[in-house]
Parts: C-alpha cells; sequence; structure tokens
C-alpha cells in the first residue's frame, strides 16, 4: 500500500517519539507485578475463545440475544465468577459481574463493554474491554485486594452496540442509563421478532412499563470506564499502545438524493444533460474539501469562532460509504443517485456550521446543474465528553503501566478523540465516564483482520489494574 | 423540471427555426397523397398491438427467441403479407417479408428494425421501423405501384438488438451481415440455455457450420435503409419531427475499479484516509469536464487535429451510468468503488485522444490519492458513418413527405449523430446503410413513457413512401 504524502508526514513527526517496544524482556523481580499469566496469556486465550462464539459458519457473528450471544455471556459469568465477581444477567440481557469490596453502599464503579458484534467481525471489538476488566480484578483477587476495594466495582458486559439485529444502538447500555425509549422495544429484526419477542425466547420476561426500573441510580454510581481497541490508526501511528479518550465525536448522518434527468447514455449532448451521478460525483468532492479544509470554507463570523475552527480541522471527519443509482445500467444516464454522508466532529456547534455551510454550497450546486436534490439528516447524536478528571486517572493508570512493563519513564499518554460510538456515549446520561484506546494494526476494526498484539492487551489489562488500585 | 442555462441557450436558437406544426389540418385533395388511413390509423394501431405482445405481466419486455418474440413475429407476417410481401422467417429468427418488384434479380433495398424490446419497454424502439415500411409498402400495394418497383424490397424485422437475454446485440442482423462469431451460437441466457438451444426450442436447427449461410451476397443487395426513433432530445428541441442520420457512433465502455484503505467512518483522520469513494467522485467529474471541454484538454498535436476536435466537441458523450462500494456501508470508509464508463463520438481517432488523456489525468489522480485505479476496456465499437448518397436521397424523402403534410416549403431537415447503436450497425458490414430518426417526446426510450406523436408516425411512413417512389 502506498503511503500518501501526509502520512508519510505524520509518520516523521510521530518517529520522534520513542515507540513503546512492542516486545520486551522482563527480569523476574518485576513478574509479581506485571501478572502475565492472567492479564497477557489468559486474557489473549479467552479473547481466542470468546471469538470463536459465533452464530455463523466460518466467521464471527453475535447479535443482541441470539443463541451465540447467550453462550458468550454464560462464558463471560464463568470468568467473572472466576475472577471472585457475584454475577447476573438483567432484563435487557446484560451480563454483571459485581464485587462489593470494603463498603457495599459507597457509589460503585463500572466498567463495560459490548458482548455483541458485527457480521464478519474481529475478536477484540467489545470483548477486550470485558476481558481486561475481568482479569484485572482476578488479579485483584490472586493478591487479595478484592475485599479491600474502598467501593463496589461493577463488569458490565453490555448486550448490544452494533445494533446489527434491530438497527438499534445501545439497547444493552442505554437501558442502564434510563435513555432507552419504551418503543425501542417494539422495534422488529428482518424476520419480524421484536425486541421484546428475542428476550422472551430467553426467558426474560419484560414489560414495557417496567423498563425505567433497569435504570440505574445516579446516586449509586461513582463512574464509569470502558477500554476499547482504538478501532483507528493514530495509536499505530504515534507507536503507542494506549491512549486516553478525550470524547466521543457527534455525528450526523444524511442520506441525500439527487434526482435528474434519465436517458440514453449515447443520445442526450453533454449541454443537455441534467446528469445526477456528476453532481453526485460534485457534492462528494465538495464535502471532502470542506471537511479536509474546513478553515477554507467557514469564517469567523457569529457561526463559528476560532477554537471550533481549531477543533474542527483536528477532528472532523466526513464519509460517503454508500452510493447508488437508478436504473444502474451502464449505457443510461442515471435518473437518481442517493448516497450517504457520515460527518463527525468532537465540537457539536462546529459540526453544525459544517452541515449548514455543506447545505448551503450543494444547493448550489444542485441549482447550477439543474437537478434536485433533497438532503435527508437521518441520525444525529451529540458529542460526549470524557471527565477531565477520569481521565487524568486513566492517564496515570496507562503511565504506571506501561513504565511497569518496560521498566522506562514513558513520554506523554497520547490523548485522543474517539470517532466511533461507544457503550460510554449511553453511559454519559448516567455518570461520568472515561476510556481507554488500546492500539490495533493497521487501524482496521469491523473484520477478522482485526488485531491486537498480545503485549497491548496485557498493557491494558495493566492499566486497568492500576486504575482499580487506586480504589483499593 | 427546471432548465438549464445550456438547455435555454439551445432552445432559443432552434426556436428561430420554425416549428413543425405536431398536428395540423389537410385539405380533401391532399388525402390522396397522405394516406392517412394506413400511415397513421392503423400504424398507430399497429404500433399499439405490438406493444401489448409482452412476455411479462403488466410491462412489456421480448427477448430473443421468447414466446412473446415468436408471437409478435406471426403478427409481424400477418402484416408483411397484408402488405403484398412474401414472407419468412431465417434461421436466426429474423421475420422477413419481400417483394420483387419488375426485377428480382435486381439488387435488392432492405428496410429493417428490431423486433425485440428492453425490460419494461417502449412500444416505438424497434417496432417503429418495421411498421412504418410495411405500411408505406402497403401503400405501394394500395397504388398498384408494388409490383412496379424497379428492383426488390425487403422488409426484415431483426430477432435481437438489445441483446436483454443473451447480453449479445445485433444476433440477428450480424447473422445476415456475416459478422455474427460462431461462438456467439454457444453463448447461454441466465438459465443456462444457450442460442442454439433456444433456436431449437422454436424447431429452428441451425448447425454451427451453416451461419455463414445466412449471410447475404453483397452483390445481391442495393443498401439498407433504417427508420428509428431518436432516444434523445435533439429534434424535440430543434422542433422537427424527422432527421437524417449522419453516423452512429464509435463506443467504448470502460470499467474504472478504484481500490483503498477501507476503514471506520469515524476514525480515521482526513490525511490519513486512502478513500476510493473520493477518488471517484474526483474522476467522474474529471470526465465530465474532459467531455463538455475536450478542447480545454486536447491540443492540435500529433493526436488530435483540429476537425477531430471539432467532431469531438460536437459529438463526444461519457456517462457513469453504475456506481457501487464495498462494503457498502454509511459508516465504513469504502475498501472498493467500481464505475462504468460509456464513451462514445463520431470520431474514432477523437476517441481514442480522449481515452489516451483520460487515462493519464486519471491515474495522475490515483496517484496523488495513494489509490490504485484499474481501468479495463469491457467494450469496443468503431463509428459507423451513414453513406452520403442514402442520407441525401432520406433527406429528400422527409422534406417531400414533411411538404406534403403541411404543404409549406420546409427548412433544411436536421443531420444528426446517433449515440445509440442500431442494426445499421451491423448491416454496414454488407452493405451502404443510411437511417431516418424520428421524434420522441423529452427523448426519452428505453422506458413505458417512450412516445411518439401519431403525426410523426404518419411524417415517417410517409418519408418511407417517398423514399420507395424513387425506385418506382
Amino acid at each position: 500500500m502506498a503511503i500518501s504524502s501526509s502520512i508519510l508526514f505524520c509518520y516523521l513527526l510521530f518517529s520522534l517519539i520513542s515507540n513503546v517496544a512492542s516486545s520486551f524482556m522482563y527480569s523476574d523481580d518485576r513478574r509479581d507485578v506485571l501478572f502475565p499469566q492472567i492479564l497477557k496469556e489468559e486474557a489473549v486465550t479467552r479473547l481466542d475463545e470468546l471469538g470463536k462464539v459465533s452464530d455463523a459458519n466460518g466467521y464471527l457473528q453475535r447479535t443482541f440475544m441470539s443463541p451465540a450471544s447467550v453462550r458468550a455471556g454464560n462464558l463471560i459469568r464463568q470468568w467473572m465468577e472466576d475472577a471472585g465477581l457475584r454475577t447476573w444477567v438483567d432484563h435487557m440481557g446484560n451480563v454483571h459481574g459485581r464485587v462489593e469490596g470494603l463498603n457495599a453502599s459507597a457509589q460503585a464503579l463500572l466498567i463495560g463493554s459490548h458482548l455483541d458484534t458485527v457480521v464478519d467481525a474481529g475478536i477484540f471489538d467489545g470483548s477486550l474491554g470485558i476481558i481486561t476488566a475481568i482479569s484485572a480484578l482476578k488479579v485483584l483477587k490472586s493478591t487479595g485486594k478484592l475485599g479491600k476495594l474502598k467501593r463496589p466495582v461493577e463488569v458490565i458486559a453490555f448486550s448490544d452496540e452494533e445494533g446489527v439485529r434491530f438497527q438499534s444502538t445501545f439497547l444493552g447500555s442505554a437501558a442502564l442509563a434510563g435513555v432507552l425509549p419504551v418503543s425501542a422495544l417494539r422495534v422488529s429484526d428482518k424476520s419480524g421478532v421484536t425486541v421484546l419477542d428475542a428476550l422472551r425466547e430467553n426467558s426474560i420476561d419484560i414489560a414495557e412499563e417496567s423498563l425505567l426500573q433497569l435504570k440505574y441510580d445516579p446516586a449509586s454510581v461513582w463512574g464509569y470506564i470502558e477500554v476499547h481497541i482504538e478501532q483507528g490508526p493514530v495509536l499505530e501511528w504515534v507507536g503507542f499502545p494506549l491512549g486516553v479518550v478525550q470524547g466521543i465525536a457527534g455525528q450526523t448522518r444524511l442520506k441525500v438524493t439527487v434526482r435528474g434527468s434519465q436517458g440514453h447514455a449515447g443520445t442526450v449532448p453533454m449541454s443537455m444533460r441534467q446528469d445526477p451521478m456528476t453532481a453526485a460525483a460534485e457534492l462528494i468532492v465538495l464535502l471532502e474539501r470542506l471537511c479536509k479544509h474546513p478553515k477554507d470554507f467557514l469564517s469567523y463570523d457569529g457561526r463559528s469562532n476560532g477554537s471550533t475552527l481549531e477543533s474542527l480541522s483536528s477532528s472532523l471527519v466526513c464519509t460517503v460509504g454508500e452510493i447508488s443509482s437508478w436504473p444502474s445500467a451502464s449505457n443510461v444516464i442515471p435518473g437518481e443517485v442517493t448516497f450517504t454522508v457520515d460527518l463527525r466532529a468532537i465540537d457539536d456547534a462546529g459540526r453544525e456550521t459544517v452541515l449548514y455551510e455543506l447545505s448551503n454550497q450543494l444547493y448550489q450546486i444542485c441549482e447550477k446543474r439543474s437537478v434536485s436534490c433533497i438532503v435527508e439528516r437521518k441520525h444525529d447524536a451529540n458529542a460526549v465528553m470524557c471527565d477531565a478528571d477520569l481521565s487524568s486517572q486513566l492517564k496515570s493508570a496507562s503511565y504506571a503501566a506501561l513504565k511497569r512493563m518496560t521498566g522506562e519513564t514513558q513520554h506523554e499518554i497520547p490523548v485522543i478523540m474517539s470517532g466511533a460510538g461507544h457503550d460510554a456515549m449511553a453511559m454519559s446520561h448516567l455518570t461520568k465516564v472515561g476510556m481507554l484506546f488500546v492500539r490495533c494494526r493497521g487501524g482496521i476494526s469491523h473484520s477478522p483482520a482485526e488485531h491486537v498484539l498480545d503485549d497491548d492487551v496485557w498493557a491494558a489489562g495493566l492499566a486497568v489494574l492500576a486504575f482499580l488500585e487506586t480504589h483499593v
């Protein structure tokens, strides 16, 4: 794969930062603070084992309340119990493991991630956060510290984050955070089975009225942390196994429909065409320019101030992932072209500014080309900022973990933005949240090629352990 | 539908030309040279009737040797016989109707078009040429002139021009012209039935060895003419019911595959992307600019001279009709985008020059974006020029027909380029060819909305009649 100039620049910039070796030696006297058997070997073995629990033959797929999801939940419960946790499954299929520590009525620390997967998934997305939490607690059990925790610690394996089966997101975590609308229970999958049906098939009887009972009392919760693979290339490029998440980008999803005049590819002169395909292409090029260089398009006026522009320049990402034409024949000028736009930024006002500018310029292009353009706003989610104190503690824990592993003083842990949504988004409605990202190979996720180095799994487990130790 | 500035310009330009009224009165003394019962009423009724002969329920579809095609052929034979022609079906399913005239051994005038259709077709594409020819000959019969033709006249309803069933084109006409490869007989449709099977199912037993026997002896043929709906908007814009075809554009069909780096829409910074979607969009915008303004891209060098550039400016058309992305999810930066390019021009050297320039610029863009681009040349057909003498005679015949209808002296009959392929392309390998285009509403074809005014059907029939009268 060729390396573009911008990537090369990035590479040169960050190669100045000393890399954390991805594989290293440790002396025997550090073995007792590194717990490789639990945090590395066993954690990696469990990731592999959980990665084999699939509803599909030949690839990984676990959707909300599917047979494989139930089997995965049972496996996770075993591992939770093995770590000394009390376990249960709630009415949305979330799997819980809790230790009360010294004070069962103190505010609880929640640590979670999701047990469902996309179709043809990798084995780390979701599972990594669950397994590193369980492993870290198992270390505390092995060192006799589990009972000395100052507050209850609860690991939660959420039942639905990817939303594959019901086109939902966060069925599990949103229910616990009290932000899942009752209507979500009535949504059907492709075969007409509703969320309620899927739960009942698994002997979970939840009434619509009792959905709100799932909500945790905010006063009973201290905070939520989540470990997750980065699903992007930044940590790999900067050469760090761990990064602290500043916040989760807000997102807007658009569907753009361009309608023109359908015609024979050979008979309509270029000057007489109202071609939605070339119009769509011009719109996509515009979108890319706008999102790559927002400063060239937006000015310091009432709609956008300096900090917004700075934030946009570093965090704005725009993607056209789907496109289709009608009637889709090589010898027909299309009558209609539709495409999706996924636009994310850490700054909500900035995202709105970009959408406003995009919309303005889009309609100008459509008018110039005499095609009709319809922009539908299909989905909006505001950005979620991680809690500054929690992030600072996760940074210290990561720093301690890496120092423990390498014996060397580490450079500053990278602070990065999450462009992907996570259960932490839903949980932010309940409590303060913090997230730790783990480097993945090539930034690849949602693919069987998804990979995290064994040592990076270990680093993540050590970081969670270091974090938990501050609560002992 | 909004009118773009270029179309408006076109409209203003041509509105200076006096329109041929689409509906008019005629005095009784012209009735005997206008034959409205045969050339208008009956022809329109037959177009409607033939348009109902379909393999599909609710829309029109007739493919090579399908049951509806066979029924359509039988109907056409009846109408041919009603016009005094001797009929037969040949070994490629073409339906023939012939009158020998005064000299059966003189070179024959062939008049044809196709009886097959696209899926969800209009009723004029193909059928118009067959029915106007039969109607004009029926007029000659009614006036006692059929036997006085100086040469044999043969109407041929070709069995396959659209190529829907076998992804072929011109199975019928190419066989008569002797340019159909034997391998075409072994091509299968979607259900595994070969061309040979399809013929045998209809009791037509053709051996591969005997394919060449279908070829007409060029010495026995005087020329070929074809009446066809324009399938484009030019005649409507200039306000003429008929136009003479200068030539049929050459065509190149490309498949462009752009491969980049697949990734999560939220996690890969804009500067680190190798996005095949935005690359494809830039390529499509480039293609449109190049084809709209070839003079801006091509210079007067060894590859392109002045006349080539002039010809390109007036005839070059480029279309992207199909596009798709992989994996096609709104939240995934695609790993691959493919699209088709259909490029046509009346000047073959010019087409090659454009392809050369396109290819150059395309690879530059792909390199700049660090994506890999593969351009496959899927199909090439050189342009076919219509015979100047035949075109001149068709022009005179059209002029005479319109003058007969309106009683007014007509302006110059438009001479236009055909961007669509026609049986005349195949027949040009056998003999000189000429074509007459008939105005269609909105330039729409390959659609049930395809429409030709009754009076334009009549004008076309009168033009064929006037043409035939020069052979009496």
